[in-house]
């Protein structure tokens, strides 16, 4: 594929200098990009990589002198990473995946076809499932019975489905993503000990040994429009109401989300984050890589949550967070440097306590 | 479906009142069950919840005024999540996995199945595989040779079986999950700077670097009755030994179980535990969410450690823990408060050096 | 198979003692060890063990005594770990995948196969890509359009490797792995909540509620030779340039690595470390399970960091790490027993509270 400079402005809704019809075939980094690729140069800093690489044309700042830079023709933009979403969705080739359905796909009679939807090899698609108008359905995925996939989804290879999982309109399930996993919820006939220190933090009891019995999942999982699931991840099914996922919200890969989990929209999930089961998160949550939410809490809307932080209560809407167990992040960065400087701390208290000893004697 | 309230009363053995004929399809959520549907109130926090739904029938707790509730029949059970066990397992119709074996299913020639199995689309089953009565394999497993598969045994889609393992009677494995990778295990041809630092709790002394060698993985994995292992979870083969995971212990999803570890009878790994090789855990374990053990160490019987805990050392028996690293539960929420208050803490000790150096001066 | 002492002792350099031609069928432990399996002993420890197993020929210490335990034969070595490399490399049968091309597979005419490829049921492989001579993949592989697999690669069951991915001579997939999946990067039109906080360490400003947009993934990923990958381990794809993995570098099992990560050569990755966005991860370096590693930062050569560690900053070469957040190892030891006593100082510092209060009234 080749893009002119003016279709490349056009798409990002940005300025063009130069000559708007040079061509490039790709993007790359200022000082490596050859005459065929565009340099990605939008912060002064990168402005060096340019003399080094062979590039004729690139994106820079907003008021950036371009023809400082040898250059044949620019792109200006003033937010960069926003460009860059304009321009990297308009470059992305996609995964190949056939249009129509291919022979090896094992599908159930009863299951609807959208039109214009693309289906790979081994692919399975179970009773009475549907499947939305353009949907992209990459090699090796399995969609259960009564499963629903709206409009313009993709799958990536590998993906399952289970049993009356809703998808919404655009959804993008990352490769080995797994929605519609039991629940994992046991109960013993007798209380337990998990319970005893559930109720006094701590204490175990008296609770003697017992074996699990399964509760099972009746509910499924629902998605929004415009959602994301990274590779590998996992979403539970609810135990009677749906697990749900709310339009425009994202989840990286390894995530696991537990049955009867509710999210709001609009929110980013980073990779190896874990909700417990019956959790409420709010709209536009950012949790960062390897948090982690307690079960059965609620996080109001706008929490951020630095990465690994451990949540194990309920938060208002709005926090900040940072740590295990998870603070506020300023009076986290407070308290850690109090902990670096700790044992010079104790030190202090044991010359203090020798001092008033001595004092108390002279006294 | 339908079930009559004297049906889910006997799987439950619980009592049952007023028209025990009366029929429902499933249950719902007291404030938005239909007149078809099981009001779910255990609890009398949800006895306003069944005014707003439309349910003719409820699930109580155990002395509940059904009447005042305007029910025509009603359940009453005394341990509510152990009812809801009954129930769910009644109601729960299961994966859809036609009998016999599908026509795209590769079976090795010397595999055996047992009678009643049910194998799916893209099933592949190796070598000298045994299969136990009525076994359900859903779309897309893999079970290598020599693996051995307990009755009743149920794989969902995409499930990797390695060679040589061996799995219970009922157990149950999720979607994705893997079972029988090859253990992490490398070594260096002279002393590493890792061990230098294991040994010296710190110190990496003069160490050079060095490529890591592999250590092949002969042991398998086996898995006894009743076990469930979750979505996308990884169990991988012992060194000389099998990696072995007790009888009716379950796993969540993404969990992680090292080489040559040990899991007793009975335990809760919850979502995204990791477990690294050759570590004992004990019988009636429950580790929350995230948590983490270490390589070759001990943990008791009876062991509980909350969400996230990162467990270093050797734990006896009985011990709830909390942290990173892992303390007794009741230590660690104190240290925790003292964590927040370090900085009031830090000024206090300020103004008593200030106040003892003037007091040592008029001393 | 069966392998005499003196084969075994020439895979490993090693001296053998007594009859030579004794054979193995295999290895075990030196208590349950039977007459045909070498006993492995590698340390003194293990001596008692020989007199209770039934093995007449054992892998022991440099300078063990072996006439005295009543063997007939013996290996002596002095690395056991790398020992036990060679021992097992020997005697490890590998995945059975039978040569030539399976009939279901589905491989696209422009793709090329090398000589003695082995290619299991169900593999998809995509246009133009290109499978290096004696690559063993697996069952339900799915190999996408561009790739390239290099010499001697192995791929267990059901791994997905995306567009234009290059693996190295040699490197294997553990089942499940994803390599390739797009990157988690997005953007709003205007600075988002995250990005004040970013700067200002824990303060939102007044960023309003926006949906994110997508930056898609024009980069793949390049592994070097003599990589592994574990299982469900997820690699994904860089924005604009590829995520690199040097020659020699091993993953476990659940490893996230984000897009446009670089890591060198020779590292350890244990099982369920996170690396986020961006971040170079030099050569030699050592994480631990559950490691953490923040978007955009540098850790240097020969960096070691224990289990769960979270490294939120740029981190000098030969740093040896410990923590949430990350410390050296040393000073966390002593800070965390400091933060064990301190509830105990908190109360020291409330009675010399007093007694100077009654100090500076008497004073």
């Amino acid at each position: 594929m080749v893009y002119s400079l003016s279709r490349i402005a056009e798409a990002l809704g940005a300025q063009v200098v130069g000559n708007a019809d040079l061509t490039v075939r790709g993007a790359s980094e200022p000082a490596i990009a050859g005459p065929d690729e565009l340099a990605l140069a939008m912060d002064p800093k990168y402005a060096d990589g340019l003399a080094q690489g062979k590039a004729r044309a690139a994106m820079l700042w907003g008021d950036a002198p371009w023809q400082d830079f040898g250059l044949e023709g620019a792109i200006l933009v003033s937010r960069a990473r926003y460009a860059m979403s304009g321009l990297t969705t308009l470059m992305d080739p996609g995964p190949e995946i056939a249009q129509g359905i291919h022979p090896t796909a094992v599908i159930a009679p009863t299951a609807e076809i959208g039109p214009d939807a693309a289906i790979g090899p081994f692919v399975v698609i179970g009773r009475a499932a549907r499947i939305g108008p353009r949907a992209r359905i990459a090699a090796h995925c399995v969609i259960a019975e009564e499963a629903v996939l709206g409009e313009d989804t993709l799958l990536h290879a590998g993906v399952k489905i289970g049993a009356r999982v809703i998808l919404g309109d655009r959804t993008i399930c990352q490769p080995g993503a797994s929605i519609g996993s039991d629940g994992f919820s046991f109960v013993t006939p007798e209380t337990s000990a998990v319970e005893e220190v559930r109720k006094t933090v701590g204490a175990r009891g008296d609770a003697v040994g017992q074996s699990w019995t399964r509760i099972h999942s009746l509910g499924s999982v629902e998605i929004g429009a415009d959602v994301e699931i990274g590779a590998n991840s996992c979403i539970d099914r609810g135990t009677i109401r749906n697990t749900t996922i709310g339009r425009g919200t994202k989840l990286d890969n390894l995530v696991h989300i537990g049955h009867n989990v509710q999210i709001g929209e609009d929110c980013l999930l980073c990779g190896q984050v874990g909700i417990a089961g019956s959790s409420r998160i709010g709209n536009r949550v950012v949790l960062a890589g390897q948090v982690g939410v307690n079960d059965n809490i609620v996080i109001g809307d706008d929490v951020i949550a630095g990465g690994a932080t451990k949540i194990f209560t309920k938060t208002p809407a709005g926090r900040v967070l940072l740590g295990y167990p998870a603070m506020k992040m300023q009076s986290h960065v407070e308290s850690y440097k109090a902990i670096r400087r700790l044992p010079r701390l104790a030190q202090q208290v044991a010359e203090l306590q020798k001092a008033v000893s001595k004092l108390t004697r002279n006294d």
